[in-house]
């Protein structure tokens, strides 16, 4: 009986909060929301953007599961462009799942990841870009990815792809004339052409290279707290998430596993990861931890060196850290207090490393090291340095073509009709990013990577 | 600059989401909030619970922050009661936290834990039980919480509260009528008042004992994989939560520490706990791990007992068994393929244990363990058996108090005035539960347990 034109998600997150919001589309959508609401003619009689309370109710039982705000958005008014409703109901996981099971009993799908998108942009309500921006907005987990998307979203990155499509257009006018009249003596070849596209080539180049920085940033930092066992690890991972997680025992080779969890500094999210330490062992448990540790350490941005001062320096310890890049490392000398000087300083400043001397157990020492953090992995890019077309993987990829093809036209430039060819296929690439509506395979590909609910 | 008169919140959770709500509520709501947005003479024009799309922008800088739908609720029509607006924003942790700190650079200040339902309850919108009630929808963790929330929430609760309110108010006016009489011979003690109050103390207790019985309910199962070390307890837990977490290796003693996570079986939230490997060992570390083991074990509702089929029932093993109450245990005789039979299948049927023979390597065999565990802790309890008056912690802990008083007064029967005095005291605590709305510093205390943005 599920009818797949009117799909349901849940489109907030869930979890223990005071409101989630559950969307429904299609055009059925009014008929079937009001199979599971008390009011059903206060619901149906509102009018388009209005929003009323209403009570959802079980159908089986006709007893109350939720009070809940309706909003209702009447074609073409909404988002996808079809009939809509959002129901903002109170933000438990039990209330939201168990409203969610009565829209799907009433004969409401689930809807697909990206599927709201997907029918906004088939509806003609929105374009790709702009589809595929919201989504970017949504998933950024910094300042400069969100302001990338932001920029695509607001039809920045769509205005200069559009002066590079009328540019190929041009050039492409120009050879096709020089090809019809090739044999007339008098056209002579336009030179200037080669130099529009070579300059093309130039702008598009440099804009992936930009892209490239940004992808960086978006993977996301990543801080992995290594060193020798028993040197204060998994106190300075629990410090600076603010609770307890590991066991923290004083004997050597207590955490096993690797842990991973996310912190924020300077508006930025970071994982930060404990690992094993590093030590000489027999044991075949232990040498996967720390095989584990050594893989984490070739991931990081930033290791975090814990080290006790009042021990000597081992070989294992000299031996991981002369594979480390410096400017990877800062090193932090724990157990100061101890003051049992065993040569650990002498080395690490003989030996040009950033240190840090502290006493874990001493208190606030958290706030000193998140912003020796931040100094050393903060992003420092000004947003110059933001590419301006290219704002996603997808358009990255279509536009490695489109330089490859513009390289073939370059190449080939003498010979009119291939050079044409390849420009043609950059013209066909570039229609892809902004997205043409007949290309439902495309398209099913793309809003699969979207969240659920947009 | 901060008005603490217009507050917001956050909503929803925040996590990678399609959509995201930001309250505010205040008397200055509608200015304040016209300051962070594009079209502020549309918002402003805009009616009473009518939506609108607008713009957040940075008031710095102008620029775009997110494109939101915005909900005006003017005071008194609202949930709090006061000028109110919803901003339901695209749902990326960054979006909303940006939105928030516009808000706040704005002058409205951060919500306190439930300041929403504090205010609804101050403005005379809810009475306290329906606060209440709201907030134990949305931490309900399962089907029988949500429905006793639910019941308290439609006013079940409060109307069985008044009858006992008025059923002592009789009683009182009897005695106070007795007291002022008592000179008098004609008017004889009336004896069935002192049977109405045994009764009422009655039905309290038992009400007390239902609730009691929920409450366990409410914590939640907890579920413990536990048994000697390498039989196979991270590849189960591992298998139940569907993806791999712990190191899986083959040599005993791998997972030291203790970890937890959420699953849902018969819609209810559960969690279940990979524990260390029960063994003898003489290593400090191991013995914390172990001693861990032995702690959630006696925390569980159900331990699922993995133990090898191949090898021979230890002595550790029975010890640790013996300890535990049987209808608490399943067990899991793994390496059912190695079909090395070494009397431990014996052992456990011998010993009158529900034994489950699997071979965790193969495929589809959790489906077959979910099934056995729904079978062994769901909640058993019919409607009939929730508690009709007491849904939360704190009203159990004053009809205790009331059931003292009830006592007390039943016990001095005979001194009319001490047993009025006691009635007296039962009164006013019920009138705890309900809510008065001149006791600020209790309901502080209330409102702080209740989350974010409610």
């Amino acid at each position: 009986m599920i009818n797949n034109n009117t799909v349901a998600a849940i489109s907030t997150s869930v979890g223990k909060a005071a409101l989630g919001i559950i969307r429904i589309t299609g055009n059925n959508t009014f008929e079937l929301v009001s199979k599971c609401i008390e009011k059903k003619e206060k619901f149906l009689k509102n009018e388009n953007r209005k929003i009323s309370l209403n009570t959802i109710i079980s159908q089986k039982t006709g007893e109350m599961i939720d009070e809940v705000t309706i909003i209702k958005y009447c074609e073409p008014h909404s988002f996808t462009g079809e009939n809509m409703v959002e129901i903002i109901c109170h933000g438990g996981r039990t209330i939201i799942e168990k409203i969610y099971d009565e829209l799907r009993n009433a004969g409401i799908a689930g809807a697909d990841k990206g599927e709201f998108s997907k029918r906004a942009f088939l509806n003609g309500k929105i374009n790709l870009m702009k589809a595929e921006a919201i989504n970017a907005m949504i998933a950024s987990n910094n300042e400069i990815s969100r302001k990338i998307a932001l920029r695509s979203y607001q039809g920045g990155c769509l205005e200069i792809i559009k002066k590079i499509q009328k540019e190929i257009n041009n050039i492409l006018a120009n050879i096709e004339s020089e090809i019809e009249f090739e044999e007339e003596d008098d056209i002579k070849e336009k030179s200037d052409d080669i130099e529009l596209v070579s300059n093309l080539k130039n702008i598009i180049e440099n804009e992936i290279k930009k892209r490239r920085r940004i992808k960086e940033i978006e993977k996301g930092k990543i801080i992995v707290i290594a060193g020798p066992t028993n040197a204060g690890k998994s106190t300075l991972f629990n410090k600076l998430l603010g609770y307890e997680r590991a066991i923290i025992f004083n004997e050597p080779g207590t955490t096993r596993d690797v842990i991973t969890e996310k912190i924020k500094i300077n508006e930025e999210e970071i994982t930060i990861t404990d690992t094993a330490g590093i030590r000489k062992t027999e044991n075949d448990i232990e040498k996967i931890g720390i095989e584990k540790s050594e893989e984490e350490i070739k991931k990081a941005n930033l290791i975090l060196w814990v080290t006790a001062i009042n021990e000597k320096i081992r070989n294992e310890e000299k031996e991981v850290i002369k594979n480390i890049e410096k400017e990877k490392i800062l090193i932090i000398l724990n157990k100061d207090d101890l003051e049992e000087e065993k040569g650990k300083t002498k080395f690490y400043q003989d030996n040009g490393f950033q240190i840090q001397k502290v006493s874990l157990k001493k208190d606030n020492i958290e706030g000193k090291i998140i912003e020796l953090i931040g100094n050393r992995i903060s992003n420092k890019i000004t947003e110059d340095e933001y590419p301006e077309i290219i704002s996603n993987q997808r358009h990255e990829e279509i536009f490695e073509i489109i330089i490859n093809e513009i390289e073939n036209a370059i190449h080939e430039w003498k010979r009119k009709e291939i050079a044409a060819f390849h420009l043609h296929n950059a013209m066909n690439k570039i229609e892809e990013i902004v997205g043409k509506r007949d290309r439902e395979d495309l398209y099913n590909t793309i809003f699969e990577t979207f969240c659920i609910g947009k």
